[in-house]
């Protein structure tokens, strides 16, 4: 007797889930610590593996499979992970071979050098490089709208956010332009008569470290699963079982570090938190990136930024870097809700934060559709900063078009989930706070646990079970409705 | 027309290298990194690369490409990049996949598990997961002999040494063990009246990691090529492009930190300056285990226990130590050469420091033909401890048969390589002295370039051009002669 199509295709996802488990973590290295003259080597080994798990993906016999298993009585868990396994199917079958080789070569050259031409702030040799990352982007992009019969952008975006589309991104992100620079100066004028210490620095990059590692603790990370690393941009890497966080330090101010750190813990605990016994098939995995956002969105400002987590913070910050009348908690939240409009998205306050994602959505969008080229990005940008933040950014590339890694890193239509993920985040919080009133109290008291329970049955450890409206349908009971998100910066800001 | 069988044998072995690569940092990270509850997904994942490498490695296809390849025009770095294929295919293709994968599985546990069961001295938890790990080294050994018509150990051995036999090393051995015990005495006897101050810590890990690394500098080690960290045993990973050294520190005393990490330097500048053009082909590789350990030899005791070499080092101590008396050269020199059995292997001195193979070649040689079992080995131990340094070992499993990596790392018929490789040093120093009668004068004023030259354009940048005799003799003009081995511990002891 024949073992079934399901099973066989469970096996040979299993495969890939191990040898991507390798290619994480060597990526994950890549970036926290590899010397200059590994690149080469590594960037020819993620290659050649990103080339054998496409010829895995693609197969031929998988279609079969694929097809025979939708005829087999499966549960619930078990058509969710065909749907999954179809949907994977679909994406790596849309690309030929020699596009993920040469895809995976440019973006690691792009990525490495970008480390070195940030600092420096060599826009022209980054966009030599670059150039060639969104050749292979508009490529791919045709390659996915071809198979998908979405549009170009519509056909990359669909890849970390399932089912949205730019209409509907520029419905929300045309409402937040709406009222978003009003609020902004409303928030800044109220702001104006506030006195907020600043804390007194240095501060070691040692006892950063130690605070952040003590952040992660009260916010549930489980150390025995993975670890905190530097990198030049931080992300949350390696695999469900050993979760790889990073950060980076300024001496002169811990906040950037620690609310970064907050935000990648948030990504970390999704994912340590996938559905054990399901790993290794497709429907463990985190459902979108949009919701990943939500999660780190939800740690970072939704608990981060909440007026009686600085109660909790305070005593780490004396214990790690002294007592100062700074950490007093009314003064820490004035200074986690400053809002303060700069050139660096990854420290962008709550308010202007959704600024900098409209800006690059709009000109990542206009790059893979054609309208725009390389070339034209500094004046773009120059522009639109001006134009949404009211900031001159001329001639600053390092702190404007090179800050982000998603680009060299190839992550085209990746941007809009980060304002998707905050508007999830205050919808979350806005059903919380109806189960349980004394929410914010509890915070305050150091209940996070209630939180984060909430967080765990309802999103974590869903995996991709349902689909995105599904799931958060079922964790919230609406469909996405961005009057959350207004409703939240509102009482915050201004109440 | 068709390419030729050579080139495809060598985009064959391109394509392991690069996989391998991934491998070699992931098996790194699991020493060096990796949080517990990373292992069982970690030691999967190498599993099935194990397992998918053996494959590329005995694809049927291989054969008939070696025999064409064997016909065709090579000139004689393409005859001896052949000769290593040929070498690499006939051992993958002794052992069935499945003994493949059982022993990477059993082995990441084994050595997992052994991480926290040496601290805790537990022999009984240990030796469960060492049984397995012994029988698979059986069946193992069993297939190796079968294809290669060798005895059991030393169809092990020869995957570490190729072309050395247990007759061989009985003969060396046998020799060593009628002098050793001898000369221990009489260095003890001649040492006994030596004043010798020891250094007083504590020594903080941060100055030590720094001391190291300068360490490292002063020996040309290349870090924009690798790094070093910490593990809970020394060793030196990664790639030729990104190699991996790391040590472990005491508080009380830097020196077993600081000549570990010469060790290892010698390994890695070996690594380093392997043919760059050569990446990638067998030809390229390290000749064998016994002239790796004949670099790190000639790093840590040829060179790094010199009287010369203490003046170097003088000043790296009082840079990141302080200044204290114990530093001055002399004395240093009295410290580095102190002849003192002990417990501990890694620790040992140069002279007590083959008793310490004698010991581990003889038990398991005979674990590996079936004359002994894991139960047997504290006993054995215990006696030969008294037998060859007299001292006693007895319930201290974790400074007994736990304290080596090798055992729980399924390396049966390593161990002999550690006291060949001191006898090819010590070879190749006379060889030096010979041709530059100055050498000794030099090192004590920093002309270690010289050294370095001899060994890179002799061995180094060599790959495995040659076999081991071949390479012996063209760098020595001799033999392996064990008499230089002798010569200079009587010329250093009691000189």
């Amino acid at each position: 007797m024949s073992q079934s199509a399901y099973s066989d295709l469970c096996a040979r996802h299993q495969r890939l889930h191990r040898l991507q488990h390798l290619q994480a973590i060597a990526q994950w290295d890549q970036s926290a610590n590899m010397p200059s003259k590994g690149n080469e080597a590594r960037s020819l080994a993620i290659a050649e593996m990103n080339g054998l798990l496409h010829q895995f993906a693609t197969d031929p016999a998988l279609k079969s499979l694929l097809d025979a298993a939708a005829q087999e009585p499966l549960d619930a868990v078990k058509s969710a992970n065909l749907r999954e396994m179809r949907r994977q199917w679909r994406a790596s079958n849309a690309l030929p071979q020699s596009l993920v080789e040469a895809k995976s070569l440019a973006l690691s050259r792009c990525e490495h050098a970008w480390r070195q031409q940030r600092p420096a702030n060599d826009w022209a040799g980054f966009a030599e490089n670059l150039r060639e990352v969104l050749r292979l982007a508009r490529e791919e992009a045709q390659h996915l709208a071809d198979a998908s019969g979405l549009s170009l952008y519509d056909a990359l975006m669909d890849q970390f956010e399932p089912g949205m589309r730019s209409a509907e991104v520029d419905r929300v992100f045309g409402d937040l332009r709406a009222w978003l620079p009003g609020l902004i100066r409303d928030v800044q004028r109220k702001q104006s008569g506030e006195q907020v210490l600043q804390p007194q620095g240095p501060f070691s990059k040692a006892a950063q470290r130690a605070l952040g590692e003590d952040a992660m603790r009260l916010m549930g990370f489980d150390f025995e699963a993975g670890r905190l690393d530097e990198s030049v941009h931080p992300f949350c890497g390696g695999v469900p079982e050993d979760v790889r966080m990073t950060t980076r330090y300024r001496e002169d101010n811990f906040l950037p570090a620690l609310m970064g750190t907050i935000h990648e813990t948030g990504h970390g605990r999704y994912e340590q938190n996938l559905r054990r016994e399901w790993l290794g098939q497709p429907v463990s995995l985190a459902r979108s990136m949009g919701l990943h956002e939500s999660q780190s969105l939800s740690f970072e400002m939704q608990l981060g930024s909440h007026p009686g987590f600085a109660q909790l913070l305070r005593p780490l910050l004396v214990k790690h870097l002294g007592d100062q009348a700074a950490f007093e908690p009314g003064n820490l939240y004035r200074l986690l809700t400053r809002v303060n409009p700069g050139l660096i998205r990854v420290d962008a306050d709550e308010v202007s934060y959704p600024a900098h994602i409209v800006l690059r959505y709009e000109i990542e969008r206009g790059l893979i559709e054609g309208r725009y080229e390389v070339d034209d990005i500094p004046a773009l940008w120059d522009e639109k900063m001006m134009e949404l933040l009211g900031l001159d950014t001329r001639g600053n590339f390092k702190d404007g078009p090179m800050q982000d890694v998603h680009w060299p890193a190839g992550m085209f239509g990746y941007f809009p989930c980060y304002t998707l993920g905050a508007m999830y985040a205050a919808q979350f919080f806005a059903t919380m706070r109806r189960d349980m009133p004394d929410l914010d109290a509890g915070i305050a008291r150091g209940e996070l646990s209630r939180v984060f329970d909430w967080l765990k049955s309802r999103i974590w450890e869903q995996g991709s079970l349902y689909e995105t409206p599904e799931l958060v349908q079922r964790a919230s009971g609406e469909a996405l409705n961005p009057a959350h998100f207004r409703a939240h910066l509102q009482a915050r800001y201004l109440g």
